[in-house]
């Protein structure tokens, strides 16, 4: 499906940059019109406006406005409030001047709350001069405004705005924070899909992005790249596109939190500075300590052991986890923030996948059930199917050894082969992914029992000594899927320290070496009890979800080894 | 009242030096004894034991026990469990031999809930042979195992225990994970207070754990240094007083959540990694990064006004902050736990003012009333007077300049010359404690209008122009105070570019210098409302609203510049 989406990416892509020019253009003669006559009015003299206190240019808090007037926020706007007259405060997003006694804006709030205004000459008080209508729809797009109108019903509903059944008839109108004439990028291609992913600013990445492009091309707006996207960031944050993932992302970590809280478990914060580079060493970034060495944590994996180690029995963590990985791919981050989850284990270790299979589940039944609005904004400027979950009850769980004969029996030839002892490719995984779909349908699903050579040292070996392929053994570790993509990585550790002696070992890893030691050490030191956990990536969660084309739209601010500003 | 404890501080902590070593022999003579005992019973052949299914060393889970059985937790544990069986997991704190046919055990679970386990011969069904009993007694201390037991009343409370009214009649007995014959630090030790701080291991730290260290040598068991809590970190953390700091830990970050969220905060994560040294370049870590240089961030503060540049009004973020401050102290550490709040301004900032004064408020009041035990917990080993707070709408706000003038008047003589266009010193803040409890008999108050002396450039000058001293500007920023210790900052920002740049000239930095100028380039590009915000770090509060004798008892792997383990 996203391999056929290819051509048209690139078709798409060239007709979104031919657009993107023209309304460039457009953009720059509208801003040079708009500064012409914004100039034109602060030549004049106001004094002798009859409205000259209704308008005007404050950039600083406000209370100018009478007493009684009640202040609202333009979500909250109802038709309990036609006929008041209220403030609002807002981004005056578009505005159009219809003659000279009349013209119309669009406010926006609350990310993506928007409402039309309307301004009209009026003689009677509240006074309304043709200067004042003239002045309000010359305001630069995306300036902060606080207006004083009357709640109205509009002749017909404003079909462009959220709440298209009210309009705001304004009677002041201030300007409390200008935005230049000429913005970055304007509000129209701000909420585009992003045609272009990459840091050098030249090819398209390397996923599903045709679709969106080519959306973006038949779109009103042209679209702009990633690049452009962040470097004017208040405009890329302001869009609704990304104020709604803002949004999920927030409700994510919410639902993440909520389940386990309710189960017991507790918050606790790892340290990213670190004394070794504990898990392996590679891609761990390094930086100079008061004359020792210190690295970033690449995950919390020790740390959540030292809590069960230290009796706190059921813990979980958020926070940002670092790669000091070369990867320029829209599936890449050098920083992001990990959600993991660490728990004692009482008669098997599938109390963990059952614990970990349920805080995924609740995120995205939650997502589906509390961000129904925000899903559709994300989906009209992304296109994707909604993620198909099991029902209750039916959740699918497959052993690897089952999910690469699955592989083999009804995947695509080029899988005919797969090893039940070699790690699944990324292409088996999406492969896989699509067969899983068809025949359980689902998007979401467990596998089980990974070969130990695909897992760390810390991975407990199954015990009933099952072996696969050439004798290799399997181990008591799952990855969690959606849509053929791995989220989530979790396993039973071992406990005993012998036992973690010797895996170390076999890993070819020495026991003495700097992290691994002092690993070892807390093993002997207590009787740690039977444990396990997992943890999965924030970003990628919601990116995955929405099926976005690249993980840096689910970041605030994302972390490539090109870019580190904003 | 610090300053006076000094002297006993050094007495104390002899004291306490003194019984450590008379305590870690006694230690040793009965981890020689208990080895040996092991020993003789690992080489006896259990097979002639007629109880040798009811206990023994698995190291591994377990779901041995008879399946009607329930499994419960020792905190759930009440009077409706009398004459029942249940299977518990915990650790054996202590235990104890009586006679040939009865011992005593103690176990523990959920962080400090702890209750009797009585181990006697029988004959009949449940067979408990008289090695049994020997066997059970002869665990390991802080070994993890789970018991089948019937619950009954005791003959008189076990005061020992916080479950007093109930003991484990206990009928099976299984070692999960041992602990090895001689732990690195008892639990008696573990639960002591802390005597030294200093990472040389040398000398008393510099505020009042005298108290702390005499309670230690007065107390049944003797004290450790911080060093060696921190080498023995799973002893360290399962600590009753480590728990409950862990746990008040946890409450104020949910606090501070929920009230926000309440007020529509919305959450979002800063970057760790950043291309610019933001603000100042001073005690910032520096690290290789892909051929160019990355900087950890000090702060959250440009990226939670970007949030509010890119229309998300009200934001929090909870996040490590980097300190590369050689400071060997107990009051800092290199990495720590942030909790910010930036906001956008409708009238005044003062709007700021009342809502961290009212999350801080809800974060002491809610803790005295959700975590009284847990705080008991820590004054049994760390005693401090209870946080003063003011009556609800009796809140103690003061001007900076009315700060000095109580100082001046009302202070300690050297204070007598305090100017109004200088910052204070830590000692003036610490009597200017005194004189407010005293005075208003609150601990927690607000300074606001700190002269722009003491801001950075980005404080917002007041709109009124009124100046201190030799002529400085007062500022719209802002310090919260408990006990004389600042806890919080915050502010007015400086919203429009002009007038930003012009500060950032005026405090000598260049505009055009990394970080600075693409932060200034945000305000430029796009209007940015009025707003303001503040922080704190959480490790501090919760360990000065415990009156802790260091800041690092609070953190969970406390980071200085020489200790980066575990």
């Amino acid at each position: 499906m996203e391999e056929s989406s290819a051509p048209s990416s690139k078709k798409g892509a060239k007709k979104a940059e031919a657009k993107a020019k023209k309304e460039a253009l457009k953009a720059q003669r509208a801003a040079e019109l708009a500064a012409a006559a914004a100039a034109a009015l602060a030549a004049t003299n106001l004094e002798d406006d009859p409205a000259k206190d209704n308008y005007g240019n404050k950039q600083t808090t406000i209370s100018a406005f009478s007493q009684d007037t009640g202040e609202v926020e333009i979500r909250s706007l109802d038709d309990t409030y036609i006929g008041k007259t209220v403030i609002v405060r807002a981004w005056l997003q578009k505005s159009r001047i219809q003659s000279a006694k009349i013209g119309f804006v669009e406010l926006r709030k609350g990310g993506n709350w928007d409402i039309q205004g309307v301004i009209m000459a009026s003689e009677e008080a509240p006074v309304i001069s043709r200067r004042m209508v003239k002045w309000v729809t010359s305001i630069n797009p995306e300036s902060f405004v606080a207006v004083e109108a009357k709640v109205k019903q509009p002749l017909e509903p404003v079909k462009s705005c959220r709440v298209s059944g009210l309009e705001l008839h304004i009677t002041k109108c201030f300007v409390l924070a200008s935005a230049p004439a000429m913005l970055g990028m304007t509000m129209g291609i701000a909420n585009q899909p992003i045609v272009n992913f990459s840091d050098e600013g030249a090819q398209v990445g390397d996923t599903d992005n045709g679709k969106a492009s080519e959306a973006a091309a038949e779109n009103s707006a042209p679209a702009a790249s990633m690049l452009t996207h962040l470097d004017n960031i208040a405009m890329h944050k302001r869009a609704p596109v990304q104020q709604a993932i803002a949004d999920i992302r927030i409700e994510v970590k919410k639902l993440f939190r909520s389940y386990l809280e309710a189960r017991r478990f507790k918050e606790f914060e790892p340290p990213c500075l670190i004394g070794a580079a504990s898990e392996g060493g590679a891609n761990v970034f390094r930086l100079p300590y008061f004359g020792e060495e210190a690295f970033l944590a690449q995950s919390p994996q020790f740390y959540k052991q030292f809590e069960i180690a230290g009796g706190r029995e059921r813990v979980f963590c958020i926070g940002p986890v670092f790669r000091a990985e070369n990867s320029n791919t829209p599936r890449h981050m050098t920083e992001f923030t990990g959600l993991d989850v660490e728990m004692e284990i009482k008669d098997s270790y599938t109390e963990v996948i059952s614990i970990l299979e349920g805080v995924l589940l609740s995120i995205f039944r939650g997502l589906q059930e509390r961000c129904a609005v925000e899903i559709d904004t994300v989906r009209s400027v992304y296109h994707s199917e909604p993620l198909l979950l099991p029902e209750l009850g039916k959740e699918v769980r497959l052993t690897f050894a089952e999910a690469q004969q699955l592989l083999r029996d009804e995947g695509p030839p080029e899988f005919a082969n797969v090893r039940d002892d070699e790690d699944m490719s990324t292409p088996q995984e999406k492969a896989l992914g699509e067969v899983v779909r068809t025949k359980y349908k689902t998007d979401f699903y467990v596998i089980d029992k990974f070969p130990e050579t695909a897992r760390p040292f810390y991975a407990k070996i199954d015990d009933a000594g099952t072996r696969v392929g050439d004798g290799v053994r399997v181990t008591n570790a799952f990855d969690m899927f959606i849509r053929g993509q791995e989220v989530l990585s979790g396993g039973q550790r071992i406990h005993d320290p012998a036992e973690l002696e010797e895996r170390i070992r076999d890993k070819g890893v020495n026991p003495e070496s700097a992290g691994i030691k002092e690993y070892l050490t807390t093993f002997r030191q207590v009787g740690v009890p039977p444990h396990g956990g997992g943890g999965f990536g924030l970003d990628r969660v919601v990116a995955w979800f929405l099926a976005l084309p690249s993980v840096h739209l689910a970041a605030y601010y994302p972390r490539t080894p090109k870019r580190l500003l904003p």
